[in-house]
């Protein structure tokens, strides 16, 4: 069959690829009129280099989407769907039919390609994404199971105006990623005009070629020139590759060819269109198939020798991660940790240390740091991603795009809150816990200790889709028991009786002023509930209703903003119609500027004293209602 | 004066400067270690390049932060604050009292600078944002204010990985923006150890260079040395320059100097380093003043003329947005207005073609195009950004930031929820609403016809802070008349009588549905009430709490995910420990795939139908409980 498929391939002539580009042209029009809607002009542009790429370089079994000898390709500019899945239809991996049902409700062939395709690796369609996840799959390829793979990026040039593509940039010119391929579909025109380079490709060469990169310019609807250009890409050894091509968008079809207000659409008369094409073909592509090759062992669910901490022992959360994480990693040696040049703030650099093979730096670069990451899960790695919480904003869309790729991901915030103390609000995570619920499919977590962080940690190794930590600088006494466990979606009751008067709910930081005040109050006579709160997403409804039934009032506390944190996550068990319990939110609703840990937590009235006197006020009030 | 100011400067030797540097570093040590935490390393391997900038080239008048024609000094790297805190010294600004209370509760002298300070312009401490802001502030002295200011960003070279800093080189670039210098202070070491480049400053200037700027590189710890490299500067007139300066960590201490470790903190033994630095000083900078110039005029609170839409009539509110900005910016010179590539799309093309002075297109790259906007505020102007609103998310971190830099910013997000059809996920605003109410003092918007969204695009321009309003693809009906008025904070009740059962709130697309199931349920003998939430934060709480008083129960429908939106947003109403209404959310939940927006808002669970069986049910429990 391999033979059979190299004889094939080598037989295809510049002819061929010519009509099979033509091909790509025609199903595009066809597949976005058939829609109504979809990017006809941008398939057409990057139809010649899709179809010598597959007709001549990409090794892929349509069969076993996982075989891990198989080359990988995303389409960046996911946009021009079409052209990805004319080339499927091609390939003999989706019917005609199918094509046809482009972008209907129910189809796989969404407008902008996802991994329901079981040969699309990640989700793209937010552009300068393609790039930076590349990187990550180029790298596995590299550092992780050498093996021959190549990655190719398909993008455009509008999306190199994204800051994330120059991460990019660096990060493989840097690494020497010589199996890295990209194809820069220069077709000169954005979606509302042209762009800053236009064909200038020396412009584009210039600047890659600064990065470390190789470049090589060509003629993108010349079946001889691109296939020139992907062979002298294969020829570099030492680093990346750009090829860099010249084209029209819309090209074939006089009525959009380069021609502006003419993106994101079908064309105006496909029927025409298709016969300027020269007509409907079927031409089939038998694609090359990878040698064989065997997938790295992936040991999951072991049960890791996690670090254990004595009761009353002060610990920061962030330095129970990095151990944990160390710890877990001796054992699953599919886990992979990567830092945004604060390991030693994080403390990823217990892991970097006892694991220095499995350890990427990615500098202080937050967007290819999270794409990396998605990259190296696409291969079959656990990857866990740490910086500062309020950093991880800077990766707010890789994060997003990640939950459309059904990606599995681990990622730890650490430098939680107002209670960082003296640095400020710049480097205060305040919004990480809103930013992370919103992401469709998050696990959200937030120990208060280091026993319940190591466990946390071998929870989240072990779960899918995108799991959040969120840890803490400073350090907190241990409260648990090693030997305690922390599932996710639970709670911990740490005080209660019959008479609870409130309820507060904590998570944190917040649960050691919460336990003072409770403390505190126990004193003055009035009992009250304290909940550890540990997973912000999903939450323990059922001790939540539970805790508003017995004791009628929720006093929520959190070292965040007062928006889409804890206390709006409380609610995620009161909002079927039951009745919900009376609410109190403490949280940060000041600007935050110098001051100690404990200064801070004053300032924002978050502390034990704030906490005591709200319930004070609330016991006061019930008692005047009452009266 | 200001000829005194200049024959002061020009005495200044070589010598002076040096012992102008080595008084940076000293009161840099003394800073940090009178705070016990702080950066003191970061701020000694830039001293020389501050006081060479602060003697020699800077124009400015201290006692004028306003002054129109003062040049901008941007810290980039904001963890050297110290070392803006002793050049704020030497010129007179601050007193040697004020200094030794960095990092204390209450100063203004916080650990990242921020706008507290009359002199700083903009909140620093998330690296990769100085540049990216100075190039906003470079372009208006360009293309708004045409004035001989400079702007001075200096930067790290830890930095340099971002890549917003390269999104603002390609915009600086292209501009040509001759009166913005990068300095960047090439110390090797990063937080946890070598950069990439360590000192080869060659690898910063192929790669600074192939964007089209000047560069010059230089000795950073000689004043003479320095100098040339700023006065080659000064003589570039076509595009901007960056001055690369070899400089060494902790330089003059040897306990820290050039040694790995030493981040983030005070050095060993203040008293020992600062002897080995030649003692304490108190030299005095007479600064520069800038030359006489004039404020452009501001007027604001015009009444716009603004555009009228009959009801019935189907209007996008993107539609309106661009129109609404257009007529706003008539008589509101002060305004600009900033799309990322999309303004076919966001309709902020209606406001180019009317004004194309003060329109900016920023291609695709949104941390750029929010820090322009960023930028010009600086400079006084007003201005409105808008992308999609799930590309907001890529700028999310410069947004946070903005907040911290007291920014007045208007942002439209356009193409939210799933309403918007076939596109998929990729393009769909689902977490923008809890990103943006999560951002500290912002408002948030959310109009479902298009006299609420002009009306409000007339509030944001007078506003403060920041200021979001989402917009939607489709278009609506007309509900409202023009001459409505949409205060923030305000809500509007559509539907309601004696016997509603239930309240809909909704917002944007959802109003429409709210109103179609309400219709329906009206004909089932079931009246409910419903609200329109256009503003979103802050929420209406009287409306709200009037309506759970009177209905019982509130019913949130939204075009986002469940987490921190309109569901999140009611219950602002009720965390003051008031009896908190029943709550039933209905939001999305599923993955969307391609559908028609009809389709989509269907397979979410948010449409008439959806709205009229959750009322259904809510009755149907009602009446079993009361039964």
């Amino acid at each position: 069959m391999a033979d059979m498929a190299d004889i094939t391939a080598d037989a295809l002539d510049d002819h061929f690829l010519a009509e099979l580009g033509q091909q790509f042209r025609v199903d595009a029009v066809r597949a976005t009129s058939h829609a109504g809607s979809g990017h006809a002009t941008s398939s057409m542009s990057a139809a010649d280099l899709m179809a010598v790429l597959l007709a001549r370089y990409l090794r892929y079994d349509f069969d076993w989407p996982g075989h891990p000898g198989n080359d990988h390709l995303i389409l960046s500019k996911g946009h021009a769907s079409p052209l990805l899945y004319a080339a499927y239809k091609a390939a003999g991996a989706v019917t005609d039919e199918e094509l046809l049902s482009f972008r209907e409700l129910g189809s796989r062939l969404e407008g902008h390609p996802t991994p329901r395709l079981p040969w699309v690796d990640v989700a793209t369609g937010s552009l300068g994404q393609g790039l930076p996840v590349g990187v990550g799959v180029a790298l596995s390829g590299r550092r992780l199971d050498p093996m021959p793979y190549r990655v190719w990026v398909i993008s455009g040039d509008s999306e190199m105006a994204e800051g994330s593509v120059w991460e990019a940039m660096e990060h493989a010119g840097y690494e020497g990623l010589a199996n890295l391929t990209l194809i820069v579909d220069v077709n000169r025109l954005g979606q509302r005009g042209p762009t800053r380079h236009e064909w200038d490709l020396d412009a584009y060469a210039r600047r890659i070629r600064a990065f470390g990169w190789h470049t090589v310019e060509c003629d993108g609807h010349d079946p001889a020139s691109i296939d020139a250009a992907y062979s002298e890409a294969l020829s570099v050894s030492d680093r990346p590759t750009a090829v860099l091509a010249r084209t029209m968008k819309g090209r074939g079809v006089a009525a959009v060819q380069d021609r502006e207000g003419m993106h994101g659409k079908p064309v105006p008369d496909a029927e025409e269109a298709v016969g300027e094409l020269g007509g409907v073909r079927d031409l089939r592509v038998e694609v090359r198939r990878p040698g064989a090759a065997t997938a790295p062992r992936v040991p999951h669910g072991v049960e890791a020798d996690l670090p254990r901490y004595e009761a009353g022992e002060q610990v920061a959360t962030r330095n129970a991660y990095g151990q944990a994480l160390a710890a877990v990693g001796r054992d699953r040696r599919d886990i992979v940790a990567l830092d945004g040049e604060v390991s030693d703030s994080t403390r990823s650099e217990y892991f970097a240390k006892e694991h220095p093979d499995r350890f990427f730096e990615c500098y202080i670069a937050e967007q290819e740091l999270v794409a990396t990451a998605v990259g190296m899960q696409v291969r079959g790695w656990t990857p866990f991603v740490s910086t500062f919480a309020a950093f991880l904003t800077r990766a707010h869309d890789f994060l997003r795009m990640a939950a459309v790729s059904r990606a599995g991901l681990s990622v730890a915030g650490s430098h939680a809150g107002v209670s960082i103390g003296e640095d400020g609000p710049s480097q205060m995570g305040l919004e990480d816990l809103a930013m992370f619920r919103a992401i469709h499919g998050s696990t959200v977590l937030y120990p208060c200790d280091g026993n319940a962080t190591a466990r946390l940690v071998a929870e989240m190794a072990d779960g899918e889709g995108l799991r959040y930590l969120r840890t803490s600088r400073g350090k907190s006494p241990v409260i648990y028991d090693p030997a305690e466990r922390f599932p996710v979606g639970g709670s911990k009751l740490l005080r209660s009786s019959e008479e609870d008067r409130l309820t507060v709910v904590a998570a944190g930081v917040t649960v050691h002023e919460a336990l003072a005040a409770a403390d505190r109050l126990a004193g003055e006579g009035i009992p009250v509930r304290v909940i550890d709160l540990y997973s912000v997403k999903p939450v323990d409804a059922a001790a939540l209703r539970e805790a508003a039934e017995r004791t009628g009032c929720l006093l929520t506390v959190e070292d965040h903003h007062p928006e889409g944190g804890l206390g709006d996550a409380v609610l995620d068990a009161f909002t079927d119609g039951r009745p919900a319990p009376r609410l109190i939110r403490l949280a940060v609703e000041n600007m935050p500027g110098s001051a100690t840990p404990e200064e801070q937590l004053r300032e924002a009235g978050i502390d034990a004293e704030a906490i005591a006197a709200a319930v004070r006020r609330h016991v006061a009030a019930s008692g005047a209602a009452a009266a």
